[in-house]
């Protein structure tokens, strides 16, 4: 029985999902969850890419206690200075070494010859090796490399003190039989490779990424890397909660064990989800709407005989409770926080509580049932806020078939308060013309999204738009009954955010 | 090189989606289009359960032609017999007999013993071979079902001469070298497997639906179950673009073809997902927006220099093209024609383009690019769609903070044109009030959703909402420059649909 470690890379290849920026505060808040949620090792950056990600990383590492922390670096010792500085902090830190290992890669990209790839891993493995004990190290796009090649590789960085061997799947080419395979060739190919970890890091191109890294734990692999809710380049990488609940409900299969809480996987996908704004499919695994059959509505028959007979783990088990209703008009401020420790939110502090209590009297005055999807959408979207440069006053609009849709608002900026008034295609596109002429600031919507959270009527609307600003991209949420109101908070939203400094042009180099 | 049939259930358990009632007019133009795109059978519906699901496999055997139109019974008589009544009309028709063979099943489902089973089972299928030649077997929730009792059974099964024996994973309990081994088991034991299909049918609640399904054609299934889009029960079925592009672009690997024309997915995939209401998220392999690194903003050193080093397959080869502007104001009704033949929309009668043709001009007086993702939209709204019982004829409305949304709503019906006003917590929600009064039908709203069609600041907002109407679950669909109307044609859709009988209590028995 082995303890497969579970290797959380969301703020790393996680944050390369197409139009996803996290800035420091969500990195840190989902890097303290992750740590609720046990995972071995938070993968929180590649801090020679920006000065953000650096400050993240070093943040992370010097707040959050329990998994290693993580950072990414390429086989250049400016990479590697800058991740074991920004670990320092940390109780246990890991430098995260990787160069490629297949041929295109290496004409095309590191315009570089195999020995010239396997000197500098020597080197810089053993340069990081000054900074950490904790050294893995990767060859991308191990799938479609020459094995023999790979094995003089591996065998560099075994030898220059790597203590985890990663094996990425860079562009999910591999089929599990022959990834397994190639895991294990490598793991019989390296001189003491039982002393080390051999980690598994796929991509799901092919809808695989889950299968490639369950197939090499059976081929000796000890660790694995996901994301939550499988976010990441491309189609993205293997998913946290289906690695996880595979081994876990399949345990007499596998015979290993994680140090996984199971019942924080539902909330940290949704707080992922929150942060990152891409929705989780009604239909993924473990954490989407109907993945249950007592929520996907089959109250029939069997179902009410034996929950078994449809289902093969039980809803708590990943920590999901109904929507139910929790609060009312009445509730006072200590049942208020008693709810928000129950929901897992331990640690807000005095104040943020006290602005979250007036937005749930606020909801109270709107809405009949006040439920615990309610209160989750607000703390998150809440602890993901950035300093408000810009402060939405109040926005009226006009609309309707055969006339032109007419909106003014409100807002504070910089240079005091400001009133414009616009017209538009319909009653958001007038409200963010007449934002548009107020704030001055260039902004292209690339998509705009609306769910509800809560059931019935009058369910809160939240509105998740992407925007691009001179190279930047950056998501925008805004939470509000009436879903026009809710737009103009996305916009504003991306506003303090472009101000705050959050959203970075794209990674400049590839990685696993 | 073994020829893999791809089986698609998209019409029977995709259409299991919670929430998701396609009508019969929705069914035919989808498998129309799986026709195109090469599937080998259609499952077109399980003809007991309702008239309506009679009706559609029967059209379907009518108008359809190419693959197999097969037709779902449970071991008993009178299924068979509108399963044969319903394929009659086919070139080539299967009805497909299924059981259950797991003890959990027996005893709290079918409430039968093992020798029970197994008589029902000789009986049907001998029965079913009275109405076609063509028929195959399945026994529902087979990874968790004794293997000596599933022996006996799927050797009665060949004995009473079915032609296909699927294997059903019903539950997404498998893991894939294990599943493999129960369909060779199965295999081996059967007399005359040779001269067999074997086929798969997997969920996907662990992740592991296409996996399993792959291993299970490396240990000799030639028959794949699956959907497009993965949709289905819970974590739905094997995903039909993920193993198809799987056994296409990994042919070196395994060595297999299909029929499939893979440049067909994507536009088969967003019909699906047009039809259904199920969105289909970015991350999704093959056909979800990120898929694609070029398409991801991978717009870097590597992938200038070799769209190879980050992507296995090309976008071209799965049917996915820009959303590129395509007309404009002045484009005629014979170019516009022309159009929709470029985007596949070969069989639309002269009424309907005429129809389509005026929509195109309206929305060239709202906005100025006009792109193939807009016609395409227009024209998917429009097959959607079931008799106008309702006609929408105006909505206005006002609202802002500090100011209660009121809206006023003209709507024809049976009784005439009738107005109403309202109030509501948001403009939405303003709207659907009055609506409510004007229809006087009691609709529970479940979820509501809008995305962008189209890019740019005039994008379309097309509205999804799935309501809850005496037992019955609807989506409706809006489409409009301005979200609250899109909103409020969504909601006369689900009233529309409410008037022609479309949605349908959930199917009354569990299936594979």
């Amino acid at each position: 029985m082995a303890h497969i470690r579970i290797f959380d890379t969301t703020l790393r290849d996680g944050e390369q999902t197409p139009g996803v920026a996290l800035n420091t505060a969500q990195k840190v808040e989902l890097a303290r969850q992750l740590a609720r949620l046990g995972v071995d090792v938070i993968e929180a950056g590649f801090p020679i890419t920006s000065q953000g990600d650096f400050d993240a990383v070093a943040l992370i590492a010097r707040e959050v206690r329990g998994p290693t922390v993580c950072a990414l670096a390429r086989t250049a010792q400016a990479d590697i200075e800058r991740a074991g500085r920004a670990i320092e902090p940390a109780a246990s830190g890991r430098i995260h070494v990787f160069t490629s290992g297949s041929r295109i890669h290496l004409e095309h990209m590191l315009r570089k010859t195999e020995d010239e790839v396997v000197a500098a891993t020597l080197e810089s493995v053993r340069y990081a090796r000054e900074f950490t004990d904790d050294v893995q190290f990767s060859a991308q796009d191990c799938t479609r490399s020459d094995v023999d090649f790979l094995i003089r590789l591996y065998r560099a960085a075994a030898e220059a003190g790597a203590t985890t061997l990663n094996v990425p799947d860079t562009v999910g080419y591999g089929m599990p039989e022959e990834y397994a395979a190639l895991v294990r060739r490598l793991r019989d190919a390296v001189p003491g490779s039982d002393a080390l970890h051999f980690s598994t890091h796929c991509h799901d191109d092919l809808g695989l990424a889950v299968a490639n890294s369950l197939a090499a734990v059976a081929a000796g692999a000890t660790q694995v890397e996901c994301t939550l809710n499988g976010i990441g380049e491309r189609a993205g990488n293997a998913s946290l909660e289906e690695v996880v609940m595979a081994l876990e409900t399949r345990r007499d299969y596998w015979g290993h064990t994680t140090r996984i809480d199971t019942r924080e996987l539902y909330r940290t996908s949704r707080l992922v989800s929150m942060f990152t704004g891409v929705a989780v499919p009604p239909n993924k695994a473990v954490v989407g709407d109907n993945a249950f059959a007592h929520e996907s509505g089959i109250h029939q028959d069997g179902v009410i005989k034996a929950l078994e007979t449809y289902e093969i783990m039980s809803a708590e088990t990943v920590g999901r409770d109904a929507g139910v209703l929790v609060m009312g008009k009445h509730s006072g401020r200590r049942a208020f926080r008693k709810t928000l420790v129950d929901l897992g939110y331990h640690e807000l502090d005095d104040d943020a509580v006290n602005v979250l209590f007036r937005q749930f009297k606020d909801l109270c005055d709107r809405k009949q049932h006040v439920t615990s999807d309610d209160i989750r959408a607000l703390v998150d979207s809440e602890t993901a806020r950035v300093p408000q440069t810009y402060v939405l006053e109040s926005v009226q609009f006009q609309s309707g078939t055969h006339m032109t849709p007419v909106a003014t608002v409100r807002m504070t900026t910089d240079a005091g308060v400001l009133e414009e008034a616009a017209t538009g295609d319909g009653p958001v596109d007038a409200v963010y013309h007449a934002l548009e002429r107020i704030a001055q600031v260039p902004l292209a919507l690339e998509s705009y999204e609306i769910r509800s959270v809560g059931s019935g009527k009058d369910a809160l609307g939240e509105v998740t738009v992407r925007m691009r600003s001179d190279g930047r991209t950056l998501h925008g949420r805004g939470l509000s009954t009436d879903v026009v109101e809710a737009s103009a908070r996305a916009y504003v939203d991306v506003l303090n955010k472009l101000a705050a400094g959050v959203g970075r042009p794209r990674s400049p180099v590839g990685t696993p």
